[in-house]
């Protein structure tokens, strides 16, 4: 099986490339920010944010959560040097639809290891995830975190919290 | 400490929901897809791909790897209907500068857990990753997957391989 599947996919990608800048942009972000938000298919994430090819990584899952993202975040920061972290969670996410336990479940023993990491507001659950990453020893000191909630109708960001985590040795 | 050191993006935010255009999308893709691609600052996974709002889940993280995709996939496939995925893995990828094992090294007992699956070429990492899901007892049968490479100098995507996930019970 070839490319047929994704033909679609690929002619836009031609339509995209005619118009790509090209160059050498590096690949360390020039905002030092790394954005962690859902996969939802109705956030286009650059867009919303206004970014620009180069500026920040971003992170992407289901729900938008740090834990998933850490692995991620620890790249971002040791080998890219960023030191701005965005969570954003977003109104009618599908992760408050139902249980993490529930569904593993109904997958079985092969979903034993998955925290699913579903959650009941995404105003808590970006709450928490910034108050988790401000006491991770893998995350840098003098790193800041913002929570925002994404309100898809409106496309507006809303700010939840802000959290620093503290320098090295205070 | 308050949105300060966000207000740039928050500004650009404003500036992008003046465009939105509002009503209810349904959160199910439209084009039963999912991407999953790296966190690159270099990509624009949205434009790259010609994709609109409500059409694919966009899963990024470092590297753009399956594993540490899983948890979303499954969320993908089994809530929201997906049957299609798409892995993007890109040129001069920082998680071919350097070794998994170094970095766990350098960060101690608290990165133990931590699979960073840095790899040689995006090629062979694009591959590996679609035979490795098209093989997971957690991808639904009926799944087709391809493995592509995004050229961050061109723009252009790169077919590697596509993989039939068998139908059940062949």
């Amino acid at each position: 099986m070839h490319t047929e599947p994704f033909n679609e996919l690929l002619a836009r990608n031609r339509d995209y490339a005619k118009g790509h800048p090209g160059g050498d942009i590096p690949p360390v972000p020039a905002l030092k920010t790394a954005v962690v938000t859902c996969m939802d298919c109705r956030i286009d994430a650059y867009s919303a944010l206004g970014l620009r090819a180069g500026e920040a990584h971003v992170i992407r899952n289901a729900g938008g959560r740090a834990r998933d993202a850490l692995r991620s975040l620890v790249v971002s920061q040791r080998q890219l040097g960023t030191r701005q972290i965005v969570l954003i969670t977003h109104t009618t996410c599908g992760m408050s639809s139902f249980r993490g336990g529930d569904l593993r479940g109904e997958l079985g023993p092969a979903a034993d290891g998955i925290d699913f990491d579903t959650f009941d507001t995404p105003e808590q659950a970006a709450a928490d995830d910034a108050d988790w990453l401000a006491a991770h020893p893998l995350v840098l000191p003098e790193t800041t975190i913002g929570a925002f909630v994404f309100d898809v109708q409106t496309g507006e960001l809303r700010h939840v919290k802000t959290v620093a985590r503290p320098s090295a040795g205070r």
